[in-house]
């Protein structure tokens, strides 16, 4: 009954190694637009939670960001659309001034879904004349950071909307499911060994990095082993039949108390039907694939199944060393399954890249030397380190391009709407 | 710059006194759709706050009103729109079922406003058919409860569009002026004495009234006086100068306790701008016009601003015995201001009915003899007796024919988002 | 293995009759002395709950006002005990000024509770001198006020320390049992009926009354019956067993979602234990008596079970009206059982005063020509006329002398930790 | 007119050195009583906050916990004072069983305070009996967790003491100041830069540490300077006036919330009076000393300041390696000054222990390698690993003897009841 059109994200996917600067700019914005055609305008101006913004606010924001910080500054003569929007929807950048309560974006029914994408028409056709012009340094990287920003949104945009659906009764489909799609089995857990040493981490300088990236430092990593692919559904039903959500000496004190005060009883989504288990997805609500990787699952969970498994988190850094070992590919939002696929190759480190972030062992905290950079694009990543916790690798709804070997994304480790799943590590 | 059409009430206004029961079902079930009619589906799916409810979501759970209990009782063969639409669109029926929690109403972008369109067309035509019937007396009931139901969500409908449209920075209009009307001068305050004595009060069972309003019985009431119209904005601005929101003796202690901790330095939609004051309105934000009923004000606001003025409040006997000496009429929802508007008759006590509701001083209790009705129906009125108080006379929100000198409206005394407001009283 | 001593109330006792205002103000602060005798100055301190107040608060607050509102104005050359004890022991004087926040009473164990048995024996001599003088009938009249304050004080500091002996997992007894006292059966239910009219209620003016048992004034009451006696613990099983706590259709909206919330099964205090029930009590957790009335039930609790039970609660009017055909006298403190004991007169209208008090159906109001008293001790009752139920009739921890035809108690609905019961009615 | 007698610590204070087992453990309970002892009965019953507990508290739980962990198991034919003091006295303990909730600590005024100095000494006459006896190596080590348990906790009931008292109005001193104690002025500030390289770190085995200080590992250090002394009064006051709790841009996202939401405008305890800063303290409130250390500080400020001056705070490994350039001594509990004193000697690095807690940059997290030790005592320090940050070299609160190079004290970043300060670091 759901009559969604499929988004067809691969027409407008961006083969970024190939693309111009311009290219992927407008690629990416493109693909804004194409991840929001399947939602009418009611799906998008509603906020699922705290946490999640609307999908029309996430068209907004990002397009704000591109006015705010570089068609003001850049483009001579430029006008904005329309001088409320940067009340309306600046995120949290105290420096730009003051903004719309985040707990409300959901009230913002004015301006409407057809204004915001006029909106976007109308910065789009100024950075089009911007991009036309002998770019500075300057504002070359601010594209760059625009695009790479607006890509982060573009996952929120998809994990936000799935808040959204799963909190009503209906349970739609964002995509209805592809048929000819087969999850097979898992490949067998293997274990690879890395030597210790002291390694450079961060990132180099070539190409793009969020701040938080560096300064590329040495860092001193002891053998370790790393598991050959992310812990799977079938494994986490065994951790919830083995007593994992009722046995408080597994978890963290803070992790317990907040189980208990909201009645964990499995990832987030999950519910048991009919003697099995079912959990709500894009694809609207399916049986759980015993053969992919858990998703939606807390830190402290993640931290919780590591220590009843007898095993534990790996580092940032054993992450991101180990991480040289494999392509820098996977299923991420391009390969269109908009759900954690199976890693069913055997004895190979894999899925590394795509499928569910992984949490880390690591808070996320700055790098040894890391200054944030003046003004309001300081306010990027540097006021949030402080009670997060590193993931690595990306996820099934990470934009192609936006996946790094040094990218550190973070959230707090009670937060389960991401595709957030882990992959053990131990000692070697 | 606000491109909505006016929703032309007019044209669906139904002449109470002339209608069938059948064409006031229809003229009911026709003007909710146009209250609705100039706002878009996002402004319809929003929850503004959890007093209030989405547009979308009143149009629905009126008509699974006339589904739940009616059609399915009493038209054979009858096959529900939905069957989901039950859990859905229950309000707070106990006996029925589960229901979606009330502060989530505002997320149910599924079933979208079109379906919403669809299921009011669906089952109009099912009331249809069954109005073509010989209907039961209880039927008849039934219906003639629906359209008052309907008409009762028609009021909160605008109230709650009202808080929506308030919580945004763009302040839109739900209509815009018409630059035709103008408002007056307030006549001047003047009083009614009126004699003591036992009094029958309460609906004496002729045409239709709601279970709370009777049964019919004598009370006893004092030798009073009553303003002639209602407090005005002129007036309110006095008590506001004269200290009235930072004196805490003129205050009810629960009251004084939730205007500190929220803040209030007026009514509600209230700003200073300019050296002046301006009031969000169903027009737009708007100089507040002096010479208007001061409404959007708490009972703890209109006790004190009583008090500050060495008068009280009047009592719902008071009032309803004091309505008896004029017609039943006044500026509701029909007369097509969507604000309220000056007392302008000099010596004559006016203003009963429309314009704002009045705040008596009587706690909202069953009146001797109450019984709510058994079933489901019984939960309409009865099992909120407790912490609100009596409201009188209809507002400019108030629909047609949904006046009565025996309507019993009840609010918690903190609520302002109402078209609240007072007439002063004293004893005799 | 409780080690208190029994506070010997008896000695202490006003006989209220005989008594001066001398004397009975003396008997009064001596009485307050012995029930905190039992009490450690650790039990004396803390605070239960935000709705209760520590016994040494009690202790100091009813001597603060004696200070406060008599002896700095009418006793020359008096000088306070220590200035900075009205910020500590103002209860809720806004006109008197600022005062520590009430949820944070139990914060203050200085000055000790030592200092607070000084300063009491300091403002009882300063109070010796003053009533030595010829007193104007302002300064009687307030010594009245303060007295029947202070007995207020006395039942609140016997229901506190019960909040906060329950509150504890040693359930320690505040008094032993006394082992010679045996309850008995509890007579049968039985009604009496009362003829309707107009009837004068309200307190006449002689002798002292709270402001709010005034004016006197008519009130029309209909026909009506009354149960003789409360009821009981036993008929109480009978609805929980009838799933009294099940049923949301007895309920007021507002108490259904209070017991849903709170998780109620029964009154406060109450336990299942070895298939019976217990109930922490002042004397330690006993046994619940089948036949004393049920105690510790909030209003939304009374109501519903009187909906159960076919009948409903009586107004304030009816019950004033009643209580004219029995003497004023009951199981008040005095009496020494320090728990409700069961009525076991057959056939009589009984247990109106003491016991329980009864939750009657009436808001808490001002009666018609009601005017708050200028100043703080205007403070006194007027503020809280709103969002309470008035309780008639006197408990088992009501002082000697608070109780009268006409007092006029009142809480929240949602209130259980006084001795609160019920008493049923029904049209005649 | 404060009347509490100094506690003589002196004459209890162990002389950690040249003690046994035997005479530390009961130099180290004698020493609790010794801090209660200025404490009225009263004083010990309270909590000031959630994260408070009563001394009561403290007294009774480090007792339960030799009671609980060592005579329980180790002393043949022990019997509990009171089986129900383990639910009562309990912290944390998931592996025990139930316990008393957190909150609610502060309203077990049974048993009494006389009742836990009767519980002291009943468990220290049986770990007299104990101690006669040969010890295993496991009892051994149990004895010391326990002293270190209770030397915490010792620190803990003084700032617990401080919140209590500095939440009245009254303002009292638990020791009243020692008037031949002048405070001089501070050192300048100076610094010492310390070479990188991989150093060992963490506890090397050799006597007590806890758990949560090893495994001993290696770390990679980089060069870096550290100040000589911890940041002053009066450098805190140019930050203040810098507009330091006013500019957003200096603070962590998370921080800057809480001091909006919570109106921070400095260290916790200070306020303006008569044009300069009263600071409470368990000398009462006093003037703040300019020369002093700041104290009361959460992470979220001492990182806000650290950004405003230019530098950054150290990390834990950087404190610990140069901790071990000064011996391992300061102005701890023992020195009595019962506050932060200046720090005094111009270039050199000082003030490393005693005085103020240092907060680190660094996450509280386990060591690599780390495993909690199974059962109850494996919650001691594990659990904790989330959300905090580490703390190093202790304070004028902290035990003699209960400083280490190698402690890692840990706070959650927004606390400020604790003695906390801060030292600024640099890259060299």
């Amino acid at each position: 009954m759901n009559l969604l059109h499929n988004a067809d994200f691969a027409e407008t996917k961006p083969s970024t190694e190939s693309l111009s600067l311009r290219g992927r700019l407008f690629a990416t914005r493109a693909l804004s637009g194409a991840l929001a055609a399947p939602l009418s305008d009611e799906d998008q101006v509603v906020q699922a939670m705290d946490d999640a913004s609307p999908t029309k606010w996430h068209l907004a924001h990002t397009t704000w960001f591109f006015e705010a910080f570089l068609l003001k500054r850049f483009l001579p003569g430029y006008g904005v659309f329309d001088e409320r929007f940067e009340y309306c929807f600046n995120s949290y950048y105290e420096s730009v001034g003051a903004r719309h309560p985040r707990p409300k974006r959901g009230l913002l029914t004015r301006p409407s879904a057809q204004q915001v994408r006029d909106y976007r028409a109308f910065v789009d056709a100024a950075l089009g004349r911007l991009v036309d012009q002998a770019l500075s340094p300057e504002a070359e990287a601010l594209i760059e950071l625009g695009i790479n920003h607006e890509q982060q949104h573009q996952e929120l945009l998809l994990t936000d909307i799935l808040a959204l659906f799963a909190a009503g009764p209906l349970k739609p489909a964002y995509r209805e499911a592809d048929p000819g799609v087969r999850a097979g089995k898992a490949a067998p857990l293997e274990w690879t060994a890395f030597d210790g040493g002291v390694f450079a981490v961060g990132h180099d300088g070539e190409g793009f990095a969020y701040d938080n990236e560096g300064p590329r430092h040495e860092e001193l990593i002891r053998p370790f082993k790393l598991a050959s692919r992310c812990v799977t559904n079938a494994e986490w039903v065994e951790f919830i039949e083995g007593g994992g959500y009722t046995t408080p000496t597994l978890w963290l004190a803070d992790g317990w108390n907040i189980a208990k005060s909201q009645e964990w009883t499995g990832p987030l989504y999950v519910e048991e039907a009919d003697g099995g288990f079912m959990q709500m997805s894009l694809l609207g609500s399916r049986p759980v694939d015993p053969a992919a990787p858990v998703t939606h699952v807390s830190y402290y969970e993640a931290d919780a199944f590591a220590r009843w498994a007898g095993y534990r988190l790996p580092t940032e850094f054993e992450w991101e060393v180990a991480s040289r070992h494999v392509p820098l590919q996977g299923r991420t939002l391009g390969a269109g399954h908009l759900r954690a696929m199976p890693a069913q190759q055997a004895g190979a480190l894999q899925q590394m890249f795509g499928d569910v972030w992984e949490w880390t062992a690591s808070a996320y905290l700055p790098y040894p030397g890391f200054k944030a950079a003046p003004g309001a694009v300081g306010e990027y990543n540097g006021k949030f380190m402080c009670n997060q916790f590193v993931l690595r690798g990306g996820s099934c709804a990470t934009p192609e391009g936006h996946v790094r070997r040094t990218y550190r994304n973070f959230f707090y480790p009670h937060q389960r709407w991401q595709f957030t799943g882990l992959r053990l590590a131990a000692d070697a």
